[in-house]
C-alpha cells in the first residue's frame, strides 16, 4: 500500500462517514451500493470496496453477504479500542479499570437521579430484577450485570460515559474470573440500592450506592489477587 | 466475506497478537514476514495478509513498504476509538467529554503528586514551560497541552487512564476550535500551579489546580457556545 493509495482511500472513508451523518442513517440503515458509491464519489470501485473494508474493521459499517452493507450496531466503536489486550499485567490492569469505575461510576450514577425519566426508571427496574434473577438461579449474570451499568450511564444523557462503561467493564471481566468469589449477596443489595436511590431521585443516595458496590468489587479483586499468588 | 473465513482471520489476528505479547516485541519491532507467519500459524499466506491488515486498521501493527511489518507507536488504540465521529451534536459532546475530565483528572493530578519520580517531575517541568513558550510566541499549543496533561497521567501509573487522556483531550480539541476565545493567561497560570503541586508532592493542592484549570475550560466551552448562537 502506497502512501498516495491509503490517503485516498481514507479520504474515501471520510466521504462515507460524512454521507452516513448528512443523511442521519441509523443502526441497520443499508448504504449505497459499491458502484453508486463509486459514482457518486467519483473514484473507482476498488478504492470504494478498501474505505468499506476499513470501515467494517472500525466497526461503522457491516457486510451482509448477499444484502448489503448496514451502519454496523457497533456504531463504531472498535473492539478492544484502548489497547487492553496487549498490556501483559492483567491483575495490575484490572485494578487500573476499576480505579476508573471509581472516578466516573459513582458521580454518574449521582446524575442519572437527577434525570430519569419514569420511562427510564421502568427499565432499570426490569435489568435490576433480571440480574437478581440470574444471580438467585447460579446462572452466569455479568453481561446483564454490564447491562445495567450502561443504562445509568445512558440516563445520565453523558455518551462518552455511555460508550466507556461497557469499555471497562467487560474489560473487567474479560480480565478477571471474578466468578471464583462471587459477590451474590452484595451485588444484589447494593444493585436495589442504587436503583431505589436513582428512582427516588436521590443524587447522594445514588452516589454512595454505587460507591459502597465498587467498594465491593475492589475487595474481591484484591481477594481474588491474593488466592493467585 | 464469509463467516468461516471472517473467524479464520479473526484467529489468526489473535495469534499473532499472541505471538507480539509472548515474545514481548516493543514499539518498532519487526514482526516475522508473511511466508514465515503462514509456516509458523500453518495457515495460507492470503490468510496471514487478511490477518495483518486488520491489525494495522486497529493501529496493532504498521507497515512500511519495502522494510516490513512493526508494531505500531500507537500500540493498538484505534484512531477515534470510541466513535466519536459519529456523534452529530458537537456542542453537547464537547460537554460530555469535558464532563468526563472532570471526573477523571483531578483525581488523577491527585494521585500523581503522591507518586512522581524526580525523572518525571523534570519532564513535567519541561512539557509545561514548552505549553508555555509557545503560548507566549502565539503558536498553537494544543498538541504540547495534551502532551502535559497525557504526562500526568502516565505518572499516576494508571494505564487505562493513560490511554483515555489523550483520546479525550484530542476529541475536545478536534471539535471546538477553542482559540476563538484561547484560555492563555488561565492556562499558564494553572498549569504551573498544578506542575508545582506535583513537584510538592501535595495531592490536595494538584486536585484543585486541575480542578480550576477544568472549570475554566467549561466558562471557555460556555462562551465558545454562546458566540455560535
Amino acid at each position: 500500500m502506497t502512501k498516495k493509495k491509503k490517503s485516498l482511500v481514507e479520504t474515501v472513508s471520510d466521504e462515507i462517514t460524512k454521507y452516513i451523518m448528512d443523511n442521519e442513517l441509523q443502526v441497520g440503515d443499508k448504504i449505497p451500493n459499491e458502484f453508486e458509491l463509486a459514482e457518486k464519489l467519483n473514484v473507482g470501485r476498488s478504492t470504494v470496496r478498501e474505505a468499506i473494508k476499513a470501515l467494517v474493521s472500525r466497526n461503522v459499517l457491516e457486510v451482509k453477504r448477499g444484502s448489503g452493507t448496514f451502519i454496523s450496531s457497533k456504531a463504531g466503536v472498535a473492539d478492544d479500542p484502548l489497547g487492553l489486550e496487549l498490556i501483559k499485567d492483567r491483575a495490575k490492569l484490572a485494578q487500573d479499570l476499576l480505579e476508573v469505575r471509581f472516578m466516573i461510576e459513582p458521580e454518574i450514577a449521582s446524575i442519572a437521579a437527577t434525570k430519569a425519566t419514569e420511562e427510564e426508571i421502568e427499565r432499570l427496574q426490569h435489568l435490576c430484577d433480571e440480574v437478581e434473577q440470574l444471580i438467585l438461579h447460579k446462572k452466569n449474570h455479568r453481561l446483564k450485570d454490564i447491562e445495567f451499568h450502561t443504562e445509568i450511564a445512558k440516563i445520565s444523557r453523558n455518551q462518552v460515559v455511555a460508550t466507556l462503561i461497557p469499555i471497562i467493564d467487560k474489560s473487567i471481566e474479560i480480565f478477571i474470573e471474578l466468578t471464583k468469589s462471587a459477590l451474590e449477596q452484595e451485588t444484589i443489595e447494593t444493585h436495589r440500592e442504587i436503583f431505589e436511590a436513582i428512582k427516588n431521585k436521590d443524587p447522594k443516595g445514588a452516589h454512595d450506592a454505587m460507591y459502597l458496590h465498587l467498594v465491593y468489587n475492589r475487595r474481591n479483586l484484591k481477594k481474588a489477587d491474593e488466592i493467585d499468588r
